[in-house]
């Protein structure tokens, strides 16, 4: 029964993958579309209107901040990915996509499971009710990391096991039973095809510093590849999106008193005045400092 | 053979249609959940980290805020819609969304079409590419009126007598066919069923001053519905999102300096070296004018 | 005012469009992936399953028979299509499309209007709720066509006359109002994207001889594209899904007994029988006739 | 920090869960519309054309039979699932649906993993590449189901003492990674909600011989409670689609000649004219006997 790896030995791989983690990747199969045909297509829908923003890059702004995407869907990409299981649940929430993944019912699973680097070994954010907090020192991350890898081992050991059986003793078990053993950190791998739109949203969502770190590496690769392609796209993308603060109503009113009186004069009652919790005011105020990162 | 409007006479009419335009309706047919399922759906997913939302109105302005929007698909809604056929193309744009409409393959549809009340009887407008300028003057928009009201009486004539045929002479015509003699203005109904989540980003879209008239009024009426059934959720989508304000990266560092130094010194300057459009520029200074409107 | 017109005047055209209907046509603006995408996808889920399905054809075969659609996905198609706006209402019911349509909002409308074919002029069918019977002669034909041609003609005149106005008199009105007037056989244009496997699914509904006369010509023209593109998923289309008989476990009983005894013995004893209504049973019979046409 | 368990104590639990495997479970936690809801759209969509069919049943099975599938979208449920990550990653893959599922950023899973029950311990299926074959005998099944047991709780110890750290010694690592170490038979929760239309698609796939068996369990269960809720429906998809049978361009062939003949006259030949390879004729063969099992 052959293996997982070499089901890809017959692909034709144009480009070099990209590394993330410790054995996965992500590399371009294909794609269809680019700023041209977005261009285009905003032309068809808005017509004259558009004939005013003279350049592409004008009227790619101009898509971005009146939230017209439609034209974006023009575009499309599909790749290949190698990754966690437990990045591939949180990955597979974006559901305007398509996927085909490898059948562990089907193929036997290689043994590659997830390690995390020395660095990204840390305890519980304190903070932050989801992510990470303090890193482990390098002596307390290696435990962890022999900790992982024995755990990998042994799970892959057993299911390996289990699919061959032993002689007149412990009877062999099909494919889709025995990969119940393997862990959330075993590799998998699909193709994924999106079209520019959902794929923004999906990395508006996961560049985000509240995703965690393992899809954000993913994002991080993805996000250069989208660079590349589109690199106005992802420029409006950043200048609109990713860069932009949002000031809710309450926070509208505490800005409002700041631009008039140049400063923020009463913090805890202008937080109370606007009903805003502890909480909300601490955001307000990093979006603040953020804001004046704007200024050089 | 019936007419469209003897269709729906045998429905469970539990609540009053609310009229919309002239001869539209809005009426809920259905609904399943509400906040507590929102609530709950949220308290599931993101558990103990919700514990110090202490209470409802707090977990929910917590989820609008970090775009945690999928407890909200936990509630459904189903609405019997009367819209002109113009809007109902509009409508039917948002894709994540059950529909039945009535076919007018099967029916004969009724003399019901849109002629738009005085008021709303205006130019093109000058500054918007897309919507209403001024308003016509009493005497134009009758004439106006009286112009769509005999074209689309002339247009059902037409309808009929196709579908009728004349002894000897005119040919009769499936109602698949003589259909396409009616206008866009023409009356249609559906049902229109849609998850909270997604009703909310229709909402955002339609109720924008950028959509059409007639369509705005149909979101009006839904927006109400959703305030009685949600009405949570509703305060806190217009907190975090219908009244908020978003700057782009280019005009935090513009309303940096306006906190920084009170005031905008210096206009033209600013929008120059922050490679603002003049009308980018002229957004911004919208928003600033939104954001002081919190000031009281 | 530009016309819609000229809105594609920029476009590369690669290949010439098609024409369908008196103004439609279809046209591919781009595509990606064919049948070894599908095949390597398949490959990649179903793994070494599918190494004893030695040629593609025989692969692509199975996925069809097995229902296994999501190697389909892997291949999309973009067309630019005109088409007449009741066609496009059945079109869009399609939902998972990504669509950019001209927009009558921005753009001034052509003068376009559908006028059936002679041989398309047709009453109401006697046998089919939806769908028309007998073709009108000669005469009665082009009489009919002459009101379509008159009140398409008539509507466009005071859609012209709306947007301009009359000096001193009648008001110019905004364009998404003048537009109201324009009737259901007004052509449109949009590009609309979709993947292989919801194309499939758009033509199995489109191309059946309950669709719309309008839509299927359409559906045809696409339907040639994709003999094109991807011949073996075509053909497997044809012998899996179009030209196979599917038959309900009430006719099953009936077959069995035909294949039983070689023939019929009492058609209506049977129905009763298998409590099968007048209607059915002249489905199956149909049925029957259509396995028949498979034997040489 | 609370376990999972505790997240769901406050859940007003109306019916009581149906058990699945040896830990999870389904129960309804909402739903909205009935057939009623089903027929009134029907009503509406195709109008006059239904009239003559009198009862509901009647316009359910012609629904069915024609793919008339919108008015089935207007009813919809909402389950609480308890089911291993194996079965859920499988499940997920039907995107129309709306998901909240636990998750183990934020919380702490309990110490629940899926082990096979001893009739369900089975080789690996010799005829079908998927699926499993012979059942184990109990000494086997036994050895096996302890080997599962142990793993589990190996996996659970790890990630508990990963949680916690040991003083001075091992530092305890965040929560999103400790988590790696589960496997996938740890059980998960999730809120899942769908309409009825893409539910009957969900179950058509996954009551189907070839789905795993663990899903297929949780598929009867849902069965069921669709049998419940909304039983003409039911009946109908078992007639229509469940129970019935569909035979292939080239198998019409051969079942025409069938009927004339009264028999398969000769097998081989029949099978080499169509084309048909020997798997595929095997199938045709099974098709004929399910046939026929129609024949009491």
């Amino acid at each position: 029964m052959p293996r997982a790896s070499s089901l890809f030995l017959d692909l034709a791989i144009d480009a070099e993958p990209t590394k993330v983690l410790d054995h996965g990747f992500v590399r371009v199969v294909d794609y269809m579309g680019d700023e041209s045909a977005i261009v285009r297509a905003a032309r068809v829908s808005y017509g004259p209107g558009t004939k005013t923003l003279s350049d592409d890059r004008s009227l790619i702004c101009y898509l971005m901040r009146h939230r017209h995407t439609s034209p974006l869907e023009m575009c499309e990409i599909a790749l290949h990915v190698k990754l966690p299981i437990f990045v591939a649940r949180q990955w597979i929430r974006h559901r305007t996509a398509n996927v085909n993944e490898i059948s562990a019912r089907y193929s036997i699973l290689d043994r590659e499971f997830y390690v995390p680097a020395a660095g990204d070994v840390a305890a519980q954010s304190k903070s932050n009710k989801q992510g990470r907090g303090e890193v482990a020192d390098a002596e307390g991350a290696e435990m962890i990391r022999g900790l992982f890898r024995a755990h990998g081992d042994a799970s892959y050991d057993l299911y390996e096991r289990m699919l061959r059986g032993t002689d007149e003793e412990l009877p062999s078990v099909a494919r889709e039973l025995a990969r119940c053993n393997l862990t959330l950190g075993h590799y998998t791998q699909w193709y994924w095809k999106i079209d520019l739109h959902n794929l923004l949203h999906f990395l508006g969502l996961r560049l985000d510093q509240h995703a965690q770190l393992e899809i954000r590496r993913y994002a991080e690769v993805v996000w250069g590849l989208v660079r590349g392609w589109v690199p106005k796209v992802a420029e409006a993308f950043e200048d609109y999106q990713m860069e932009a603060v949002t000031f809710s109503r309450q926070e509208r009113a505490i800005l409002a008193r700041m631009i008039d009186e140049g400063k923020l004069l009463d913090d805890g009652a202008s937080a109370h005045v606007n009903r805003l919790s502890r909480r909300e005011y601490d955001e307000f105020l990093r979006k603040i400092q953020k804001t004046k990162e704007g200024l050089s």
